[in-house]
C-alpha cells in the first residue's frame, strides 16, 4: 500500500442512541449517544467521515444538526419506522465500574446496515460494538477498504465467540479494553491473551486500558500510551469509541498505516478521548477545537520521554 | 544540590523474611523475601548498597551468603534471640489478587532499627513498609540524606494515617501502589489522590500500577513508564521493592535527583521489576547481570517513542 499524502475517508458503522447516563455526582436523560456517534464526532477532526447507522422516528432533531453541522456525512443514516436506539449506564464512585441499567433496541433489533458504496472504496473502516452476525453482513458489504477495524464486547464474546473471531479474522485491527482482551483470549496474561488475537489474522490489537492509556501490539512489538491525567471524570461513557474514531481519523489523514502512523493514531485516540470523558455525552466532544487536541497531543510527546 | 558524578551510596532499611510463596501453578516455602532483600537486591546493580534489617538465628546462612556475594554491605544487618520474620502469600489465577495467608513477626516484633551512621550521610535511603511509628525512629537517625524514598500499605494506611501522614511528610518521595494512593488520598481518582500526598510536602509521588508500569508525579508535571510485556509473571512478589530499589540506585549512580535521573531511574524500576517477577523469591534478580538490566530498558526507548 502507498503512503500517499492525500487524506482518505472515515466510514463509520454503528449505533446512534439516545442515552440516560448516572453517575455519583449526576445524572442526565436523553442525551446523545452510540458508538458511531462518538466515534464519527471524534474521526471528523481528522478525515472526511461518513456515518452508516439507524434512528427512529422520535430522533430528536437537534441532535442530527449537530452531527451534520460538524461535517460527517449523514447520507447513509437511516431513519425506521419506530423508535430511536436508548441506553442507560450508571458508574460507581469507581468510573471503571459501570451497570448497564436498560437497554431498549428498538430499530436497531431489524437494522441491515447498508454499507455506503460511494464511500468504502480505499477508506478506514471503524466497525462499532455489535452483533457479530451483522458486523459479518457488513464485512461482506466493505470491498476494497484501506483498513478495518473492529470493537466487540463482553456479550459477543461470551454469546457467539466463533463468530466474533471469524470478525477479527477479517480485519485489519482489533481494538478491545483489557477485560475484554482478557475473555477472548482465555489468559489473565495480556501479552498471551493479545497473542491469540493476532494468531487470528488481523495485523493489530489495541488494548484500552481505561485510566492506564492504550497498548498497540503487532509482531513489531508493542507501543504503550498513558492516559492524560485528568483530576476528574465526568463521564466514560464512549470514551472507547471516541479513540478508535481519532485512531482512524489520524491514519486517514496521514493516509498511511506504517508504524509511525499507528503510534501517532494512538496518542490522538488517547487525547480525544481524554477529552470525552471531561463531560456528559458528547459535550465536550461536541465542542472541541482540532487547537485543543494538539496542544494535548504535544503534552503527550514530554510524558514518556526519557 | 550539586549533581557531583561520583556515585552515592544506596541504604536499605525494611525487613529480611523467609517466605511460603503459592500461586495458580505451582509453590515455594522457606525461600528468601523482605522488603530489603529484594530492594537492596536490586540497588546493588546500580551502586553500593548497604542494607539495615534484622534476622533471627535460625536465618539460613545460604541466604546470608547470597547477599554478601552480591556485594551487599550487611555490617548492619543484626541477628536477634529468636525466629526470623515469616509471610506466606497466596496469589490468584489473576496475579494482582493476592492474600496474605500468615505473618510471624518473630524477631520483627521488637525490632528498634539502628541506622548505619558510617553509611547515612549524603545517601540514599529507602524506609520500607512497616510500622509508621518505626519509621518515624528511623527517620530521626537519618542525618543529613541526600534523598528519602518511603514506601508504606494498606493496612498502616488504615491502622496509622496520622503517623504515615508524618512519615510523609518527612521523605522526598513516596512510592505507593495505585490502590495505597487512593486509599490514602481518600480519592478514586488518582491525580487527586496524588495532589494529597504531594500537599503534605514530599515532592515526588511515584505509583506503582503493577502490570501498567509506574508513573511520576511532581509539580513539574508527569512521566508514565509501561510494565514490560511479560509472557508470564511467575511470581510478584517483592516486584514493588525491587522497583524502588532500582529505582534508588540508578538516582545514586547519577548522584542526581533531576528530572532526567528520576525519568530514568523510574525506568530502571520498571525493567528490574519485570526480571524479579519472571521467577519466585529473588531467583531472577540473584542471578541477574547489568548487561540483561540495559538491554531491556534500550527496548523501553522503544515503548513509548511516537
Amino acid at each position: 500500500m502507498s503512503n500517499s499524502s492525500e487524506p482518505g475517508r472515515v466510514v463509520v458503522i454503528g449505533t446512534v442512541g439516545i442515552d440516560d447516563i448516572e453517575t455519583a455526582q449526576a445524572s442526565v436523560q436523553g442525551v446523545l449517544g452510540g458508538s458511531a456517534t462518538y466515534a464519527a464526532l471524534a474521526s471528523r477532526f481528522f478525515a472526511p467521515t461518513t456515518m452508516s447507522s439507524v434512528v427512529g422516528h422520535d430522533f430528536p432533531a437537534a441532535h442530527l444538526e449537530l452531527l451534520t453541522e460538524r461535517d460527517i456525512d449523514l447520507s447513509s443514516l437511516e431513519t425506521a419506522d419506530g423508535l430511536t436506539f436508548r441506553w442507560g449506564g450508571r458508574y460507581a464512585v469507581d468510573m471503571n465500574v459501570r451497570e448497564t441499567t436498560f437497554v431498549d433496541l428498538n430499530v436497531l433489533e431489524h437494522f441491515d446496515p447498508k454499507v455506503p458504496q460511494h464511500a468504502v472504496a480505499e477508506s478506514f473502516v471503524f466497525l462499532g460494538n455489535t452483533d457479530p452476525s451483522i458486523q459479518l453482513r457488513i464485512l461482506d458489504q466493505v470491498v476494497d477498504p484501506r483498513f478495518v477495524i473492529v470493537d466487540s464486547m463482553d456479550f459477543w464474546i461470551k454469546a457467539d465467540r466463533r463468530r466474533v473471531s471469524e470478525v477479527f479474522a477479517r480485519c485489519d485491527c482489533v481494538v478491545l479494553n483489557d477485560e475484554e482482551a482478557r475473555l477472548f483470549g482465555g489468559h489473565a496474561n495480556i501479552p498471551r491473551a493479545v497473542r491469540t488475537i493476532l494468531d487470528l489474522g488481523p495485523s493489530y490489537v489495541v488494548v484500552k486500558r481505561g485510566e492506564f492509556g492504550a497498548a498497540l501490539v503487532s509482531d513489531d512489538g508493542w507501543f504503550f500510551a498513558p492516559a492524560y491525567p485528568l483530576d476528574e471524570v465526568v463521564d466514560p461513557t464512549g470514551a472507547g469509541d471516541a479513540f478508535a474514531g481519532a485512531f482512524l481519523g489520524s491514519l486517514a489523514a496521514a493516509n498511511s498505516t506504517d508504524n509511525a502512523a499507528l503510534r501517532r493514531a494512538v496518542v490522538y485516540g488517547c487525547v480525544v478521548a481524554s477529552f470525552t470523558v471531561e463531560a456528559f455525552s458528547v459535550d465536550r466532544l461536541a465542542e472541541l477545537t482540532r487547537h485543543d487536541i494538539d496542544s494535548r497531543y504535544v503534552e503527550f510527546g514530554d510524558f514518556a520521554a526519557f
